[in-house]
């Protein structure tokens, strides 16, 4: 008998009412009781697996989150929004509503409460959660709202600044870096999904190490940066210059509302550029769009436009148009990477975890954007993973 | 002194004057002269280079045709289409004639001459250019119009009985596989860009044997393909489950009419084909059309439409179109094709060069059509071949 | 009180429990139970409406189908392919099994029944609907699966050579033919809604005007065809030369299946090309495929590759990609017809009915393919009439 | 004898240096040369030739220009550009040379000049063109950058605040009202192909007035707006609900350069948005980006995504990319203006002339957007204008 037959994983998902969070409860619940398949679900492929993950029946969910109404009302949203099967939900309604019950308020930025007892707060959520359901460990991952950059650097330059300034009833850290905060102090491993700072400033990597815990991120990759660590490679290995390359992303939902906001927008954007000319070697003309198109809802639509020159100067294009559902397409990673945390967890991994940069637009711990490259290195770390087993 | 820099390489296209090899010719000769750069050039890039390739100035062109035109009036039209600059030409007008003086008369199936008297032709074509010429070596590459599959495969099922075949004035061979064993029998490396039969027939990879000869191959991978072998991979390491994948082509030009013949085509669409359901590891549904539109010229545009599925059966599409200038693709290819054959060949090699499987729809020696794991392939070549120097 | 606030008017659908018949009527039901708003409805336009239409309310359904399923099974099916809400259908039940009770047994060709035999039999269908449900007139529409054109058009050269045969107990005219003659022995007006030869050929016309009835065709312009025609006026009176146009069609379903096959197709693709040869004034080269992905259900996707020529000889281009629901687009288009033609037979128009070109690729009686001045004599038709009542 | 036989007509270009007034001036001569037919030319197709236009032969061109390069200079880079064929530039050298001598100084904004002055001085310059060449009349065509809106709408609300202005030594008026100032006092029709203020201000409509001149407006429509307005009265008609427009524009070369200056782009945006809403009679949500590709050139590529709704609430979708080649585009349509422009002249009409909307996205003296509507406008006109000869 494996340990994975045994321990419980905890899945702690900040935002967990967003469509994002709910998406991935629903298709958990559904793929545990055989109403769903795996597609889309990396961690499913046998090469992943090998790693010996925890099984998606040993997941324990729950969470924060600001938003007070319930998983079951969003998750009618969404079907009605074509994300989820409507038929899936009165099948899940008991299991939905047990997850709902475990979903506790999140910080309120600008409320009564001051930071540092507002983390004191979550850390204690943390802890209370792992013991009720005797969980081996709890991954905590952020699929909340896209926070802007830090303004000012020098507040979260090192963990001593941070903590006096706690001490000293302000608020040095963003909200998404505090509840990274909150999870490293708790012993909890940490994934950030969105752009937002969270486990990125310096003193919270210090934080990471202190407490002997690993994270991963940031900024999933689900949809046109996908395709662009794909494509990216074919010109550069080819020799051909990409001469312009022009990005436009409609979305619709509360993401594309935050990112209407220029200054969220700005994490987003950076996020997605650098893999371009990480890639190309070469920074790249072209404008980047990111429109809030209410009517798009869940969808994600991607309408690019490559230049490019090849031998004797030839100039030739390429476009695409990318139409993906965003959160179906983001659920399934977040489940993968919840199982492949713990399991790196649960191996010793201390800070960034850069095998995990496949999923991730602004990979932790590493400059390797090519998709495939990207794939390598998380095979080559299940494999290890799974021999050490 | 290392030998790259003493010896000179012979390369032999057979079908010299279309637009792929008179493209080749031109931009070999601009590259060297320092009127163009490497754009498009594979074995420019550094990591390739270092496997110890024939520098452009040591390359020797000369040729096989039908066509009795001439490579200037060739290369005229071709800036009218706008694949070659205009300007280059009277730059290169005394070369390009030198070139064309070595294209000699290729093949006529049909005429007087019989498969073995062409056959044993040719072999002393090849055999005199590389005494006149001094060369260490000669690569033949065929870049002439595309032949329908063998219709009859236990005609060229060995070695032997075509060599009875041939004796007995009989024609076993098709056209592209008679060059083949005309530049087997010269010990003459081959590289086969086109679908056509060529090297590949048993009998062929015999005498490739028996004459101690690397070759590659075939059907170069330069455009709607190429796209291809980067998505499907996307597609795969993310369990996204391909639906169908619509491929529509338009081609104009000497290929596009060649492939506007159903029979002719058969070939092309096998060899498209059968990247994408080796990738994805199941059949795929889709139509896939080859379409000759002269008004295209030497542009090929390519529409591709991929409908997938993701987590929870949500359905999704992407759809590109490439549009490229199939000789500027395809020319700088032939030369690094030739580089490193001339390489292998040098270092030992005979038979399949699976490594090379980068350049082509359908590599030879190897089931592996993704472009990122081929691209690793040869590198890992060329270290070895820069390390073996 | 205006007679159409009395009378009701039938409509008989051939094909009634396809995917548009079914649409058609289920459609017709939310509408007139305030479920559904008008959207996708040309007679629910002020200009069109002031033609003075039945209204919904007095349109009975009724028709002919050998498929001897239900409506109810069918819309479930349309339901879970996105075309109708689900949500509509326990709604509209009792009402759909009412309009199923009326969907008779249609002709079954190769069966026992003489052709003659099952045009009797249709036209007594016709005469007791409308006589059961006191119906001031009935439109009979063809939404069946296309049919290949005519073989030998000598059969259906004249009224008198067809009534020979008949009685000779053959079998002269296409299915869709024999409908459309029982139709107008009824004195029922016709639509023709598919490529099928239906009213086309001379004796069908003939019988048009023996039995004074007006009729309207053929093959609804509901996608591709539908922009062709607006953007081709585009390129003509701006004097740009079209060189090519490349039309790529994909679709699914039965309609997918039907045209799958290629002498089914042959009817379409006439269809579908006569049209923006008319408008441009010259042949334009290039592809058009019409191909079956199963995948696709009931949408339809077309992608579209314009190049054409402007000043001092500048190439260009233009693409399109078309994402349709072919049901959804057919089903209001049904309705106006069927209102429309019902307003033309009141008001004694016979044969065809050349106003309605607006609706169809293949317009009966009219040249005029471009759809904005289709869409201004669909008005002056409407202007007239209204002013007649 | 017509009088189009004899007389002689100055076309003045504003900006005649730019790639739009040189390649104007390069296809005038070229046509006029038998080098080139009559692609792109409205006024050569017959329906609209029949007004009586004065022939291409009897055009005179000059201009004014801030840029002191030379024509034929300009040529060669629009040549090099892919926009005039390289070979005709030897052949019209000499006649080049001869229209740029009569390319004078335009005004300088900011200079040591009084705007009265300037517009005295632009006055003289146009009278002494006329005067010169015997010309029947001038028509002035301003295919200069791209100002931003008025500010202060009170400075040009009316003729009388503007020349009290220009007493006092003030610059009340945009440079390219100033512009047309100059033409209607020198009697000169005026045609405004950009957006700039230009004749819209009333203090413009009144001069146009007092001086009896005709004039025509505003902003040439020559890509994606010339696209959607033939496509928006496509969901109009057939009571497809559009719910979201989004317009991506890619454009480089000077044009680009002046609208990636927002303000001047806002000009340039409203122009283009203000179709869409009046064609389909409610706002349309969507974002609408101008981007400025330097390497895009002369190109300008759109790329557009429609997502409308059709019966029963089914969502749909609709892409297009144009990618056109701007000065080739407009150049013939500043031949088409000014013929029609001086045909109205001469036909003593006085103010916007409306009918010639078809050229424009914002049409001066008219709310007709739709294209075929605009057509119709014109052909109407044209056949008057015949009809009066």
């Amino acid at each position: 008998m494996t340990s994975t037959e045994h321990e419980r994983t905890g899945v702690w998902l900040v935002g967990a009412r967003g469509s994002v969070g709910t998406t991935t409860v629903v298709g958990a619940l559904a793929l545990r009781s055989g109403l769903s398949d795996s597609t889309g679900l990396v961690s499913g492929l046998p090469e992943v697996a090998l790693a010996g993950l925890p099984d998606l029946r040993d997941l324990v969910f729950g969470g924060h989150d600001v938003d007070t109404g319930s998983l079951g009302k969003r998750a009618e949203l969404l079907a009605a929004g074509g994300v989820i099967p409507l038929a899936l939900l009165p099948l899940l309604e008991h299991e939905l509503a047990e997850v709902d019950a475990r979903i506790l308020v999140g910080l309120q930025p600008g409320g009564d409460e001051s930071q540092a007892d507002g983390i004191a707060r979550l850390q204690r959520d943390l802890e209370r959660f792992r013991a009720e359901h005797h969980l081996a460990r709890v991954v905590v991952i952020d699929v909340s709202s896209t926070e802007p950059p830090v303004r000012d650097p020098a507040t979260v330059a090192d963990l001593e600044t941070v903590e006096l300034a706690l001490a000293a009833e302000e608020s040095p850290l963003p909200t998404s870096s505090a509840y990274a905060l909150a999870a490293f102090r708790a012993g909890c491993a940490f994934v950030s999904f969105t752009p937002s700072p969270g486990p990125r400033p310096p003193a919270l990597m210090q934080a990471a190490a202190r407490y002997a815990v690993p994270w991963a991120g940031s900024d999933g990759k689900t949809g046109e940066t996908l395709v662009k660590t794909v494509l990216a490679p074919m010109f550069a290995t080819r020799a051909l210059r990409v001469r312009s390359w022009a990005s436009y992303n409609m979305l619709g939902g509360g993401d594309g509302r935050t990112l209407a906001d220029p200054e969220a927008a700005a994490s987003k954007k950076d996020s997605k550029a650098r893999g371009l000319e990480s890639i190309l070697g070469h920074p790249v003309d072209g404008p980047m769009h990111i429109d809030y198109v209410p009517d798009a809802g869940d969808w994600k639509t991607a309408m690019d436009h490559v230049s490019f020159e090849g031998f004797l100067g030839v100039r030739m294009s390429m476009q695409f148009t990318w139409s993906g559902c965003d959160s179906a397409l983001a659920a399934p990673l977040i489940l993968d990477l919840a199982r492949l945390t713990a399991r790196a967890h649960e191996a010793g991994r201390v800070g960034p975890v850069s095998e995990l940069g496949f999923f991730f637009k602004d990979p932790a711990g590493s400059d390797e954007h090519r998709l495939s490259a990207q794939w390598d290195a998380l095979l080559a770390m299940c494999a290890e993973l799974g021999g050490a087993r």
